[in-house]
């Protein structure tokens, strides 16, 4: 059913451009279009603007990698933050989410991705160097890899271990365990294993 | 997690726009921002523009209501094609899809949508009185309904036989049954009971 009519043109070029989207295939980027045009004009013109700002106006910060308007990201420019503590995350979302636990005074280094060979995706794509020049600045004592328990993280994680304590770095990783507010019925055995490995003195 | 840190106000302004996008949630538009800003700029681009000219140059053919650069589409501007038959569809894609079949060389319309009370969408919505003009051109003979066989599709389909015949039109609904090619044992009970009742002489 893809390509037997002649198509518009401009209808064709926009599916094709929402099909780049990551988890959106052939059928979800014609419903889009499709929705777009019909229903929702002045989101498309949104959609069109928010890519053309974001693209202009988007850096990286210089010294966390994350995504900001000015060449500090705000909280690198904090003075308040404790330099010496330096939080390794996947991506933005993630920081925002260990920001919102408010238990965290340090700053962070966001490497907009992981490790993930399948994808291509090597220490040079995500510029190892780049976080390992930041993690040896001379401030930083302790450098907490809060990448996602996942195999992809999990990799990233030992993979910068080995390379941030060859540099004298004092490494650590978020502690596996169970739950908050959990029943240990509920809880799968993968996580309990762990929780019964990493036991703390009651 | 949502809007816990001070997120730079472009990022924010991508992130919701393609929250707009159906089938989008926040966790979604957060990946397609990030992977457009980090791994895709090009793509970002393309989209961008992709967004602005099909808002500018796409409009409804005046004929069949489907997209089209001209007043008229490519299907209505075709003297080949029977002007005594018009077949209804929900969208391009369902008339993509019945073109493939190359067994029809009749008319389109175009609906842009379905009956759907839940989401406000009726009669005025799809303006079926537009439907109602095209039909009653003194051209066309047969309208065959050809939405799809949903509860919502089903509906539509109804509501207009009724509309069509008032108006003296022979009206006519895509056959139902088995599938081509497919062993008996394997088809759902719904379709085969209507494949019975719609048994014609062999």
């Amino acid at each position: 059913m893809d390509a037997q009519l002649p198509e518009p043109e401009p209808l064709k070029a926009l599916v094709d451009a929402l099909r780049r989207l990551p988890g959106v295939g052939v059928r979800s980027a014609r419903r889009m279009a499709y929705h777009l045009l019909q229903n929702d004009q002045v989101g498309a013109q949104r959609l069109s603007q928010a890519l053309a700002s974001a693209l202009q106006q988007l850096r990286h910060c210089q010294r966390c990698n994350n995504f900001t308007e000015d060449d500090l990201c705000a909280t690198c420019a904090n003075p308040r933050r404790d330099p010496s503590l330096l939080c390794v995350v996947e991506n933005p979302a993630d920081q925002n989410t260990l920001e919102s636990t408010h238990g965290y005074r340090g700053l962070y280094y966001v490497l907009m991705g992981r490790l993930s060979p399948l994808e291509g995706v090597g220490p040079v794509e995500l510029e190892f160097e780049r976080l390992l020049k930041r993690a040896c600045d001379g401030e930083v004592k302790e450098v907490i890899l809060a990448t996602n328990f996942t195999p992809e993280g999990e990799t990233t994680a030992h993979y910068l271990t080995e390379l941030l304590r060859a540099r004298g770095l004092t490494v650590s990783r978020l502690a596996r365990g169970v739950p908050a507010g959990s029943e240990l019925e509920y809880v799968d055995a993968g996580t309990l294993a762990w929780a019964l490995i990493e036991r703390r003195n009651a």
